[in-house]
């Protein structure tokens, strides 16, 4: 049998701890169907074939989706456009597609070799380095998972962005880029998704946390957590915007300009998060239980799709009906974008293990989450352009608490394999603590990393005064004053946009 | 054998009546093979893995499918906001997402069991309410046709929306969008798609109207229909828009605010289109005649790719030079955006069975439909702010007729399952009256349900005054009005968009 | 066995040469099975099923990636909206839309035969009129593959229509656009993709150009370079628009009106990209080597995917830098986005036989090209409001340079297929010059075609005074004067945008 009839792996852990790996359907292929046939050359020759189709159809699958993913990149650009003020349109479109282009280079280079690099220790990646060795059939990685995961590594940076928006260096936004793409996050999801990180709940059963490890399907806490909280740090330390307050009071409230713009990134954002959430299952062809059967990895895939749309949707109809009776008016769209979004980036880390019943919980309450953070920034004085602070940092971290309560027995064995003694799964759900008891580690773990390495970043820039424009820039026009723009004569409608 | 390795099926009808079934593919997999290769075992094996690569390849091509239908939610709400005048796009982009989560909600309780509930009565589903017994093998349902299906039903209902535009409150459309999605639509697909519908052309060879059913592949008359007629009631029970007419005669005629945003929704509409048509199949890996062909339903999906584009494309060709001669200019970009849809909206029934050439006099015959309908509504002062009445209640109804005349005998038997004693094709091609019958039925029928149930609910909103804005919103702007937005002090730019 | 368990051919070119062809997966399966076996009949019905699974994939693959190609369209449409004076927007997106639905009916009645037209001379195709005999079993043609050489032939056509921008005649682009892309850019695939075609690298070894052929794999020179030189002709016949230049001297430097448009036209071309360069391989079932491997096309595909992102990104952050180093300043978007097109632009031809660090040197170079050609233009008064001559012009034809001195041994190989005596490979690779040679005379070949069609084109339209608007019209506003704009009132907002 050739090598390449190898297991078939899970959710962005392409291949699980050598330790212990449940059979898997092909590796076995071969050797089930030789018996039967009595021939061990036609089988060798059928079982290739399949292997085949398999590689196609799984590449495929991965390929369309983390196109999707790319995509959320565009959706956060249009998003931050149009809900900063016009004036500064153009500086956050630069500094997102910087973010896409820095983190390219940056991921190549030695983010996805932090993260993902085999074998490694239990804290960071230490191969791959520049692509060196792939694609890797001992580890099942191919260039395809490649751009998967630098596709998330740049929409994890984009988050931040938006906390930073409307007063913040160029300067400060590429270092802070590179940083986390090339660093904090890539380490975050080393521990999580990499087969040997401490918190995988692929280890084998002795080594697992808490019996269990963490359930963070598509990165609740991996990926928005770790943005909002970087986020968190960059706004509260360069301080809220010009007159946002004043003696402790909510003194303006800048809009966004532009409701399409906002409303385009956000169907954007919905239209990537099915490759987001769905595709992080990286393969479709994959049974559970006997082969031959209707119900498979395509069925939980499918169903990760329907749980991601209800609890977005659940959380936008919330977020409606909760405006309408706390102000009497039917809401405004970015409320209902925001609120959207809440529950997409809230139902990412159970996505793949939940009910579709309990994905409308997820959703409804992410929404709750999201109003209260909102009321309390307000009274902190803490501004957010994008409460993308509160909205990723915040509804992430109800998502990994949430997967702790409703993960489902059933599926939670089905995606992640079962293990001698039973694997814990949700309190509500009859499953114990344990599971609780992981993912409450991991809302510390993520708070404490991202922090650490973050806040001193922050602090630095703002120390060495690179971090935030000058008052005048800010208060005149972020557009024109450090990216060239008086160099050129004005438009025929008097506007000179760049 | 597996139960699994079971029919497939087609054409938003997942399972066909189990009174009658052509053999299908797979069914007979391991029967077939099994005598070939003298063993049992290793056939069941054998064909055990076939399922499980066809399983994977046909949710796949499924959800990205139901990936792109979405996407037209977005293309709809760029397409409204780009039509409007300015003052009225946020409220016209709010009742588009909330069209989107509210749908959501409602279709998971009960429109997607109106719609596909198995075993049913011929008029209304009655199972399947929150997804209860989903996937489920017996009818072949899984969710990925649970979200495919929602995204069409959303789509459906975003008609009406742009025929309510510009002077309809939002708790009217609200309500709208929920009665349309959650029931009227849902039935209007059960009679069509669901097996156990009257007029489906799956159902056993006694059971067929007319000996034939209605081949209303993806919609023309399901979707585009339904939602075009619910519009014109809307519009029509609602009156124009004030200024729009004075004395009989035309006034005052808005324009949309933004040309950019209406290109970008076409587009995305278009781009949604390839979802919405080809993915109706539902499935990709099915032979047409014996295993091994070069060519099976594959081909004839992308044929309906091709078909859909050349009809759509003729259509909007036919609008630039219709508009050239009837005006001496070289039309305007919304007459040849709502051109090339309407050319979208006529195939749309009948796209798998015609030849490429029959589209392109879909997609002219349309062009000149729609620009009759306008010159008809402008004549009895009929004020639809999006033309999607006409657009999608004409070209949709010219599509149903066009079928029943173009639809070729070899692609009506692949798509559809050949009979006994032979199905009615195309009267055009030589099929017979019977399909036009049927279509002729089709057409009272759509306009008879969707009026039954649409004019009422519009009354009793008007009724209840609940339907239109008042005077002064309507001329001032509803953008702000009923949407909080007089809480915010004003932009930097002197304007407050949300 | 099936006739369909034909040869899967690659990259534009669906089947070759039938002088020769090496030996592919499926045309062996039941060859290779029966012996196994001991059983024909067996064997043959197990890879008839393989057959389907395999058009079913690569079916799906293909489709897909021709829907992304063609929402290239909308990011050309969007690219152009932004990048233009506010009065022109309406006018380009007009040409834009027209290129799309002119060149479908163009391409359907005669584009698609002249390009890929088989049997044919070397020069033109002449069969698979209007669709004739598709699907063509023995050149391997279905559907798919006219939709997506269709989405390829309007992408060409649309480059040139940015460096005719805000001065030119409705009329006049469209008999470009039907001229370009019914006649022009088909005949140059012919010679590059289609297997008649004489610099074909699939071609037997005899025939093979300098035997090698041209590794134009997605198109940098049969799509880039052809749209950019008939852009060049275009522009340089036109002359610049009013005011650009006075004296010899850069007078006036108009900027586009929107960069949230600049960017979303960016993004979305980079996202249709995906389509456009790992979907010209065309099937993703194919082993390289044996059956069963972990490494196959499928691998190759992937690889292409993160060159084509590593081009792009590489030529984004340089220009980023080089602005920075050359002005003081941040760059702007405009600069950043035609970077990094112009990256893509340039790994189109090699991206599928280059190795992932060659394509960041090929990015880098190709911002260098771009700054470079830019600064020529201006010195010489020659006036693009896209730059687009430059971009695709020039960095295509960089491109193509590029491949012929970076293709590796290994890849050129596994895509294009081993001869006997070796093939050519990358000059810098240690492949020798004869790959360059071939490339060296593809730039001569694609120039001299493209500029003895189209100068004299736009010479012809310019002595009949189609050519270019009025100076009135330039100067008021190209928006209103022909597209019949004075029949309307005012908008509410005073604006009449159409």
């Amino acid at each position: 049998m050739k090598a390449a009839s190898r297991p078939f792996h899970l959710a962005h852990s392409p291949v699980a701890n050598h330790d212990h790996q449940e059979e898997p359907l092909n590796m076995s292929c071969s050797a089930d169907l030789a018996p039967h046939l009595g021939n061990v050359s036609a089988a060798e020759y059928i079982c290739n074939k399949f292997t085949d189709s398999d590689l196609a159809i799984n590449n495929t699958y991965l390929l369309f989706s983390a196109y999707f993913v790319f995509m959320m990149q565009c959706g956060f650009a249009m998003l931050c456009a149009g809900a900063v003020r016009k004036k500064n349109t153009n500086n956050i479109m630069l500094v997102n597609v910087m973010d896409a282009v820095a983190g390219a280079i940056s991921y190549y280079l030695f983010g996805f070799a932090f993260a993902f690099g085999q074998p490694s220790n239990k804290f960071i990646g230490k191969h791959f380095f520049a692509l060196k060795d792939i694609p890797s059939e001992s580890t099942y990685l191919d260039y395809s998972n490649f751009l998967y995961q630098w596709a998330f590594a740049i929409a994890a940076a984009g988050i931040a962005l938006g906390s930073l928006a409307e007063r913040t260096r160029f300067s400060a936004c590429l270092i802070y880029s590179i940083f986390f793409t090339g660093f904090v996050y890539p380490v975050l999801s080393h521990w999580y998704w990499s087969p040997y990180g401490w918190a995988n709940p692929y280890r084998a059963p002795g080594a697992l946390l808490f019996s269990s490890g963490v359930i963070d399907f598509a990165g609740s806490g991996v990926v928005h957590m770790a943005g909002g909280i970087a986020g968190f740090w960059g706004a509260l330390i360069e301080g809220p915007r010009r007159g946002r307050f004043f003696d402790g009071r909510i003194y303006y409230k800048p809009k966004g300009h532009n409701p399409a713009l906002l409303l385009l990134g956000t169907f954007m954002l919905w239209f990537g998060w099915y490759g987001f959430n769905p595709g992080s299952f990286l393969i479709i062809n994959k049974t559970y239980g006997s082969s031959g059967s209707f119900y498979g990895q395509w069925s939980a895939i499918s169903r990760t799709a329907v749980t991601t749309t209800l609890s977005g949707t659940a959380a936008g109809l919330t977020m409606i009906i909760a405006k309408k009776i706390l102000t009497g008016a039917w809401g405004n769209l970015a409320d209902i974008c925001n609120g959207i979004l809440g529950g997409f980036a809230a139902i990412t880390s159970g996505c793949s293990v939940v009910e579709p019943w309990a994905a409308i919980i997820c959703g409804i309450v992410s929404a709750l989450v999201l109003i209260w953070l909102n009321m309390l920034s307000e009274r902190f004085g803490f501004d957010d352009p994008l409460e993308a602070a509160q909205l990723y940092g915040g509804c992430g971290t109800w998502g990994l608490l949430f997967t702790s309560l409703f993960a489902k027995k059933k599926f939670v064995n089905e995606v992640y394999g079962e293990r001698p003694g039973g694997r814990p799964y949700g309190l509500y759900m009859g499953g114990g603590g344990k599971l609780f008891a992981a993912h409450f580690v991991a809302v510390f773990v993520n708070i404490g990393w991202v922090s650490a390495t973050m806040a001193p970043l922050f602090l630095i820039l703002k120390y060495l005064n690179l971090l935030r424009v000058s008052e005048e820039e800010e208060i005149s026009d972020m557009n024109w004053s450090r990216f060239g723009g008086s160099a050129y004569p004005l438009d025929d409608d008097g506007i000179e946009l760049f």
